[in-house]
């Protein structure tokens, strides 16, 4: 009987102990921060400007990215290494993880939340996870470039209807994937969209996947309302007369800001960001700024954007008006502006600054910091509120 | 001993079952609808399609609506006898309610998530509350129209850069309210906007917000990027040569949709719905439907919009595609179909049927249904995803 109590008090105060770990909280207005060096990740109150839990084991994490659930409670992070984990944001621990290729980069949910698509370099490739347990469901190899290679998968997003986007480098090919029916997925293949795409990014309204191209000018359209009509380049000019960059220095086509009815993107080789009419995709602008931009981020009100630099000018961030297209304001935060995420109503933005192990924290109005946090070596910020956008 | 034992273990038993009676769950994927003759409200599970909570004694909740704190975690529901209820999501119970004005109708939550703002016909004007325990912050009373009477203020709406936008029925005003610091809300006033605004809208970016006119012709748009530029009249034709209606059956403004760069809206005394260029807002189209419309709403993308109707034809749904402008389904789903909310990547859509007591779940690409739930006399459906976007 006593040890029948003690065993009750026992599994009483366990549980206890458990759920206590646990938040029990909105997820709302959380995130996580990736410590790149530590291959860790914070987790952050974003109403309180302050962290939650870290979380450790999570692989290298150069170049991670992260998705969410749609409960917001589950953050799926993409290492370098072909690591897949899945972060519970409430417990701040790691719940499943595996390392699904040798050498990977990028992610996406689907739009219904049930899968996790990853792209991978080698082998190339992507395979496609369920998002409760991260056991594989699908296995999509890439076309081979040779009897040991397949082609390389890069600027994987998701898509309305069930889809995802992705292109392949070697082959020059952009393949949509519906997985409305998991074991079978139909997979609708663009040839010839143009010479080694290397990126890749999807528009807000989830239309338009446009590809960017390193062995040739131009960028690949394709409508996803009409995938069947294929891809036409626009932007001819875009990268001409330039000098080959390596591609590791090519612009990341996720720093494209679409306001109103115009995108910002960062131009090849030069200071400046150009800007483009949608639609027609023609330029109609060039903005000179500090050094060659990295990501070009609107505010969501599209009032502003934001703009920060390659190295050894990645000590700046400029902000753009939209409206007089000048550059309003000139930040010099510290070396190691690598990335930027704002708030999902706009009033604020916070600033990975590598170098001073810090998160600023910038009102976007007043235009000045306003509050800091300290971070290992901190990259990629990620908002629970992605989990409501499609293509991030 | 044993007495302390037993102590012990009833407070094990209590706590556990207090937190068991919280839910320790992400809230990115929940919801609450309005039970409008009982005075409750449904918390749902939007991934599992079911019920968690319901919440009851929330008074008079006809034409109410709700917004959310920005974690997601507290829905504010504004009912029309001048109720403003806090209702905890997570935990299924009510933690504060004022009743605020004696005859009020829709409210909005700041971009900064602090401040919550509920428009009155009665007594005239804006009263704000701290979004934390709802005490009064600001009272702002609107144009006295004579000596007893102040004006009714309508069409309220949150605004980038910590704003409030509304409306003054009977004196043709529209105001923007600068809450930045709280205790000293900046005013400024638009005068002559035109006769009689009954209700206003914000586009989804924040930019433009545009009131409609029950006394003349047209809309009156105003550019929040410059509202010192005053109002202009837009879509003069709008409402001309109609008989005119009482004004609880001029169509909601809220019932707009922004599909691309393109305005989908309810005809007035008309069975159309009008497109309408965004920009120079000239109309550019007519679709003809089954009824008067009462909600044009746009999937998440773009590429639908879905259309409810004014009695007798509130049985019947029809869904347009934005491509072709063409009707491509017109569903019966029964009865009273009152409101339609899209999950926030669009693959399904909520829909309120009052008269059978339940909510049915369509497959947007499917167009079929797929699942219903019981809710008594259900109205409004909102989804916490709303928490992050301007203007819901």
């Amino acid at each position: 009987m006593r040890f029948l109590r003690y065993l009750l008090m026992a599994s009483a105060f366990y549980s206890a102990q458990a759920s206590a770990e646990c938040l029990t909280r909105g997820t709302g207005d959380m995130g996580i921060i990736i410590e790149r060096a530590a291959g860790s990740v914070q987790v952050v109150d974003r109403s309180t400007h302050q962290a939650l839990f870290r979380v450790e084991g999570l692989g290298d994490l150069s170049h991670a990215s992260a998705v969410y659930s749609r409960d917001e409670r589950y953050a799926y992070v993409f290492g370098r290494d072909g690591g897949l984990t899945k972060v519970d944001i409430l417990c701040g621990k790691i719940t499943h993880r595996v390392v699904q290729g040798g050498n990977s980069i990028g992610g996406a949910i689907s739009q219904d939340g049930s899968l996790i698509a990853v792209s991978n370099y080698e082998p190339g490739g992507v395979k496609i996870f369920s998002s409760q347990d991260l056991t594989l469901v699908a296995d999509i190899p890439a076309t081979a470039v040779n009897s040991e290679k397949r082609a390389k998968t890069v600027g994987l997003v998701d898509a309305p209807d069930q889809r995802f986007v992705f292109s392949l480098y070697d082959t020059g090919e952009t393949w949509v994937v519906d997985m409305t029916d998991p074991a079978k997925p139909q997979i609708q293949k663009n040839l010839n969209v143009g010479k080694l795409p290397y990126d890749g990014l999807i528009t807000r309204d989830g239309r338009y996947y446009i590809a960017g191209l390193f062995g040739q000018d131009g960028l690949a359209l394709l409508d996803l309302w009409h995938p069947e009509k294929g891809t036409r380049l626009i932007l001819q000019d875009y990268g001409k007369g330039e000098q080959k960059l390596p591609v590791y220095k090519m612009p990341h086509l996720e720093g494209w800001a679409m306001a109103g009815n115009r995108a910002f993107l960062p131009g090849v080789g030069h200071h400046q960001v150009l800007v483009v009419e949608r639609g027609d995709w023609n330029p109609v602008g060039k903005i000179s700024v500090h050094g060659q931009p990295v990501f070009v981020m609107a505010r969501p009100d599209g009032r502003q954007i934001w703009v920060n630099f390659a190295f050894p000018d990645n000590d700046t961030i400029q902000v753009i008006d939209t409206e007089s297209l000048k550059v309003i304001k000139t930040l010099k935060p510290g070396k190691g502006a690598l990335h930027m995420e704002f708030a999902p109503r706009g009033e604020e933005v916070w600033i990975s600054i590598r170098d001073k192990d810090e998160i600023q924290v910038y009102d976007t109005r007043s235009l000045e910091l306003i509050h800091s946090l300290p971070v290992d070596k901190p990259s990629g910020i990620f908002f629970t509120s992605r989990a409501h956008t499609t293509g991030l």
